[in-house]
């Protein structure tokens, strides 16, 4: 899924590490993510902490989708930092469930963003019938 | 504000409207923002929302930024469709304010997600002292 | 279900209107609600906003539970006080909904709290399987 | 505070532990606490949470309140089941914090709500003028 998935690849993200309920991304914040108060725009923060909610969430051979998401701004990430996004499993179950990310900049870790996303795992697509035999 | 948010600029976002606590933005799904299940990357559509929160919000004078907030996906965007944002102030007191903004997609308006943001307004810059006369 | 709703009744909730997605209710702060701060606790304002997402949502004959909510506390709400919350819905559809109540103290209405409930309606139950007849 | 708190103690909570950041909570569901579904209404499940975060904010000789929290419902509470609310930090800085606090039932632990709360220190109170000399 994730060699698929331009959206992050264009931005820029790594992936640091991925296991089951769990992942690391990195982005650097470029010109093109500052808004109009002169730092990185929220939402990309929120983009980058999504990215490794999804790449947490799809390790179990699932189709997982984000069915929402709450995120806290602490501090704004500047123009040339490198952000890291750690997800991890607070709960899975049924068809629901929970990932915390944490998003902090440069080396000195300095907290940027916590996130916590809403995941629902999709029904399973049906097998297709066998064709019939001639 | 909005003319120096390169962030919002680069997107393709098109500001609407804009009036005392509300704002209307517009942005089409590009290529560059599908992501591994082949819709528009969710950090997008909260990227729209956000910035048509910030717009509204910063409508009084003063400098707003987020706090945070919370956005629920109801459908999928798909690549070419055009995603209207609508921010409207839920409610504005002291330093705090909460924004709600609904996200739908092409002429039909079909419901994308819903996102409500938390603002807090900053402290005015202090004056600068008067330079001391010889 | 609302006759039958014994945490809210106890409270003193009165039920004063509810319609399809729709529900209002009061309920006077007593005593037994103040927290150690002199005003009354968070708990008992989400629980009254928490029962008329509960009334508006279950208004279409399925059963539906609350997946979670967000509130923001804006103004206390005092000893002897009374509040009304207003529910109303956002969405529906699938088994999803999502529901905005808004909690005001008093004749003059001020605005102590807005919430939002996220519902998911249940599978309905499987019908009794008929008995094996002999 | 916690002795002060009518609200907390009349639900029958017991504080099992304070320190800096962090507190646990137990609250036993009575038959008061029953919803219409025949389960703990969820804002009781929320109440103890919200009791809980509060202790841990304010173990720092400030006057912390709640500014909102999000809660996700996993699994019903039952009559006479022992629910336990365990409060943690995980961000403290100016006058913002942010709490988690995850909600189990019984002696097997199991999940019932996990709790993210937003609280906001308040100005300290101004020092009382000195009286005017006669």
């Amino acid at each position: 899924m994730w060699t698929s998935d331009a959206a992050s690849q264009q931005l820029g993200m790594k992936l640091e590490l991925v296991a089951p309920g769990r992942a690391v991304l990195r982005m650097s914040v470029t010109s093109a993510m500052i808004n109009g108060h002169g730092i990185c725009h929220g939402g990309y923060i929120f983009t980058l902490a999504d990215s490794a909610f999804a790449c947490a969430c799809n390790t179990y051979g699932e189709t997982v989708v984000a069915a929402g998401a709450d995120i806290t701004f602490i501090s704004p990430a500047r123009l040339g930092e490198e952000l890291a996004a750690t997800a991890s499993e607070r709960f899975r179950g049924g068809r629901s469930g929970l990932y915390d990310v944490t998003v902090v900049a440069g080396t000195e870790r300095r907290l940027v963003a916590e996130f916590r996303g809403r995941s629902r795992t999709l029904p399973s697509a049906p097998k297709p019938a066998l064709p019939d035999r001639p």
